[in-house]
């Protein structure tokens, strides 16, 4: 059963060579959104793997800015929770922290509202792929310093070579794809 | 029953004054996606309205960059469609079409996968606010470029005041929730 929808997930990713620089093969999820078997189905996995790890330990699901908010809110309803923002810096009303992170084609700065999460809620961080893990390791900073746990990261997709895993350690992580 | 989904979903919008800029008032939909049953409700709301204007005939949701992307794959789901991604330009590979226009705070770029939508299809966009309607009548654009049909636009929240809506004409607009 697993196996099945795992494979319709991995049918539905296509590559771009040399996108958006040369030498970057860039995984493209935009079929998987189009077709809504693939799309439940990538959920459903999530959310699987999560329930059989975590339990109902799970305070809330974290997605990242922009294509972690495609997978984000439909994987906290189906945990039956909620979904808060890490958002690229300037874009959330009231008091943030922000962190800044070098990630694959240059640098960045992410944020996320002071009240977004309590002291010592247990959080899972969601985004579409891990590449060198500089962005989920941001992320995981970004919550950590609001005093909460990240139980795990999580993406759709991983570039393996890249050794973003290795960045996250000693925080768990988890794909549903990996690619070399 | 759908009066009380929608007073669940206005108490879980709340106002910053002067962000991002001075004298504009933010309507922050951050609680909204922190409460899973508020999130659900404004999900199920947005789809019972499309399901009781155009039944069975809408092929697919387009949403927009980046908190578009917090409602659209899960409005898909819930009609059973796939989502296709309308995002600033430079960040979808492959063949795409472009289209520029000014919006609230400046100007931007918006795109779409030239294979994301089939000629004759009846798409329905959507964001999370509408305020003078410059993006959403960029993307409303992008779909017709494909030639295929827009049936609607629609958002979590409108800002009366700014007249989007008359903007958007004659494509029809829905919101769940009216600000002046």
């Amino acid at each position: 059963m697993a196996e099945a929808r795992l494979q319709l997930v991995a049918r539905r990713v296509r590559s771009f060579p040399d996108f958006p620089q040369p030498g970057v093969l860039f995984r493209d999820m935009s079929p998987l959104l189009r077709d809504p078997e693939a799309f439940a189905a990538t959920i459903e996995l999530l959310a699987e793997h999560l329930e059989a790890r975590h339990r109902a330990k799970i305070d809330c699901v974290a997605g990242l800015d922009a294509r972690g908010f495609l997978f984000g809110p439909s994987l906290a309803q189906k945990l039956g929770i909620g979904f808060v923002l890490i958002r690229k810096r300037g874009k959330l009303p009231g008091p943030t922290i922000s962190t800044s992170y070098s990630l694959e084609y240059g640098q960045a700065e992410l944020e996320i509202q002071e009240d977004a999460i309590q002291p010592g809620q247990k959080v899972v961080i969601v985004d579409d792929l891990l590449a060198t893990g500089g962005t989920m390791s941001a992320a995981c900073k970004l919550v950590q310093s609001l005093k909460a746990e990240v139980l795990e990261g999580l993406t759709v997709v991983e570039l393996t070579s890249l050794k973003g895993r290795e960045k996250l350690a000693p925080i768990p992580f988890f794909s549903l794809l990996q690619y070399n």
